[in-house]
């Protein structure tokens, strides 16, 4: 279509005296002057944690059925075996593993949470930038910058927008991710300020994703797309390949057309002052985030001596309405279900002790004990609960005591984040998980390295798959 | 993010009484059950005129800048290199041909126009079908029959959020084409219901394009994601990787996440009764539609013997408003600007006769006597004129008499549409244009006689490029 001057019904603020002035512009302009001296010590240590848990999630699905059929279909056209497909013993091009990559990252939506917006903001930024790095020399500082920089742009983009964004039905982390990727690129291409506002540009044009394909593997190429894209529109615009001057703040720019009154001082206020990478928060258990209280309850529970399973007659939930809300399903068919089931959460981790992927698996929801547990469970709305609250009473058959426990903050919460350590054990038990045959300790010692790296690329290697199969199947 | 169940606030008319039914399994059903023996021959004889405009359009744009940088950056990560790119020398994998050929068609706006929705129909659609018919062996009834289920697919998916997606500022070829891609490779490659309904799940998931980039090359990344991804989507399909249950009618799915009061019904009624395709309209002059009457006029007025063009004292149009709203641009400095200019397009066609890509040229624009004679024009609104129609009167100095000549229904409107012959022509003028060194005669005979071809993919060699190079570059 030709590019017609169209007029707005609901201009909604776009008024001439509360335009937004440049705010691509300012953002381009920041990314691109933006140094590693200027980054917080706090803000380094957090891009690493954040790595962290990138490669276990990662590790962790990098053989999902979702991962395996998209290697498959798509390794078909793939280019030059250059970039790492993480977990996996096959290589590939690097805009087919940044999209491969992301996937397995998130797959499980085991990976991080940036809370304001919800958006998981290392699966889309951090496999374009390894991609790249593995197949051209960049160090490590260099790398870690750009990967700030990519979750910096895009939390912002999603602050300008949130809540009603995601409320109306678009999948955040894709959306939203694809700037992010973008300008983590751009700005280890070394991209000025220009080139750096038409790689946001080139990102507006490929932004998409619903919530509707939640729950469906179709969410997961949103994801891949994220990464690839970004990486494919940073590399574009080094070569001149032009976008719009406002691909934000325009007015059929990303902000208004997917949002409803976007608050533009959200993507240009404080830059370089307030970091958004300090909001990122890493999830204990592969569950809705609501249900982390109740399931480290059901955890310490586990242990009790006076807890005999058998003998439970019923489960009650104490917690803010939207526990109940968002995750009383009674009756659930797959893992994916299960990972927002208060029931089957309960039943697994009261009767099993753990709460990992494979107690979220679709073989461990089929079991008939797990059901009849998760059967006995009620909840107890109480508004003066906090999120990140829950009580978990436990009645006995026969006269036995009730057992009982209240978790104020739960691990995982913003005021409780995992340790560096519970990261490292994150990634070697998802290690276990994906069955990939990675060794999971060079990993860590080279994520914890890695500003002082030479050849940040050198990390991907030590993610790859060892060629074994799982347990399972073989 | 994990899967909630959240309330959106205003589900405009989602309430459980009109909440559309099976809207996505229906079409699913419909597109897989289609046969070439249920396609009217009037619709079967567009299908090849939209093919002939097409393979037009795409040999016009294929060494655009746009083009030849995303052949560069992109063909470093092409895998084999089987599938042919249009008017190019060099051949890529069949995603990558998919984009780039789907960015060629659009590449100057003057491809086809389906009129409702403003959706350039053909551009996502055939290079998706092209490329997979390339590799495989596919007979011509079948791409036709799937050709025709796709265009079919994106013009309803649009009709049911038209007008206000697009105004709203999504690019509507690029965002509808990706379902209309996967729609018509799901036909060819003969998935059953459910795969087609994945099919467009996962294209769901890959919707995008904004109107803001328009103008710019960012513009041609979606209209090549579209015929790319679409291809992705129905190839992920074929392999069991799924998508919602409703990605089309969902409360979090494409209609109701970019369209304010989707019109479900559009979608599913009259299948296979009426066809969109027969509402598809070719261009003449590579300009905004609302400038056909006027360019028409004028190339007729430069064959009087009465105009002497450095004589003009003025020249007057008189048209529907809307004409002098979108097309009253004097001072425009790049050819893409010139196709909306109604000041370069009478001065162009006044003096030089024609008004084809090289009059709407960058360099053409930068001829000052054209600037002008185009500060001479000026408009009279009419509400009573059509949008095909309008009339051009030129005013001469020293007392010659005045010229004037009245349009009633342009050229290429869709009372007056171009001839097949018409088209051949355009065809011939485009590949003159594109300097490919395409022989223009093998191809029009083929797509002519594609309904009885064994193979449709040996079409695409015979639109590759010979190697040479345009005569401005050499």
């Amino acid at each position: 279509m030709l590019q017609f001057p169209i007029t707005r019904g609901d201009a909604g603020g776009a008024t001439e005296g509360t335009f937004p002035s440049r705010v691509s512009e300012r953002l381009a302009e920041f990314l691109s002057t933006a140094r590693w001296e200027h980054i917080p010590a706090d803000v380094r240590h957090e891009a690493k944690r954040s790595l962290m848990n990138f490669f276990a999630t990662s590790l962790g699905g990098c053989k999902d059925a979702a991962v395996e059929k998209a290697a498959a279909v798509l390794g078909q056209f793939a280019g030059s075996a250059t970039a790492t497909i993480i977990g996996r013993s096959e290589r590939s091009d690097p805009l087919n593993a940044a999209f491969l990559n992301a996937m397995s990252a998130n797959v499980f939506d085991f990976d991080d949470t940036h809370a304001r917006t919800i958006i998981h903001p290392t699966a889309p930024v951090a496999p374009a930038l390894l991609a790249l790095a593995e197949t051209s020399h960049i160090a490590g500082q260099r790398l870690l910058l750009a990967f700030v920089l990519g979750v910096e742009t895009e939390c912002r983009v999603g602050n300008a927008i949130s809540p009603g964004h995601y409320q109306r039905g678009w999948h955040i982390t894709s959306t939203c991710g694809v700037f992010g990727a973008a300008a983590a690129v751009g700005s280890m291409l070394g991209l000025g300020g220009e080139r750096m506002k038409w790689a946001l540009g080139n990102a507006s044009a490929q932004a998409s994703g619903l919530v509707e394909t939640l729950g469906s593997m179709a969410k997961s190429i949103s994801v891949g797309n994220a990464a690839r894209n970004g990486l494919v529109s940073a590399l574009l615009a080094e070569r001149d390949f032009f976008g719009p001057d406002q691909p934000l703040e325009g007015a059929r720019g990303f902000l208004r057309v997917t949002g409803e009154n976007p608050d533009f001082s959200c993507v240009t206020q404080g830059l370089g002052e307030h970091w958004e990478i300090l909001c990122n928060a890493y999830k204990p258990y592969p569950c809705g985030v609501v249900l982390n209280p109740v399931i480290e309850a059901c955890l310490e529970l586990s242990k009790e001596p006076g807890l005999i399973v058998s003998e439970i007659e019923r489960i009650e939930l104490i917690g803010h309405p939207l526990l109940r809300e968002r995750t009383d399903r009674m009756h659930v068919n797959s893992g994916r279900e299960a990972q927002v089931s208060a029931q089957h959460g309960v039943a697994v981790a009261l009767s099993r002790g753990r709460a990992g992927l494979a107690e979220f698996s679709d073989a461990c929801v089929a079991d008939p004990a797990l059901r009849s547990l998760g059967s006995k469970v009620s909840f107890v709305d109480d508004a003066s609960y906090a999120l990140e609250s829950a009580r978990v009473t436990v009645h006995m058959r026969a006269g036995r005591p009730a057992l009982t426990r209240f978790v104020e903050k739960a691990r995982g919460s913003s005021e409780r984040p995992l340790s560096d350590a519970e990261l490292e054990d994150k990634l070697r038990d998802l290690v276990q998980y994906g069955a990939s045959g990675c060794e999971p300790e060079p990993l860590i010692r080279a994520i914890w390295s890695l500003e002082r790296a030479d050849d940040a690329g050198s990390l991907m290697p030590l993610a790859a798959g060892r060629g074994l199969t799982r347990p399972a199947s073989s």
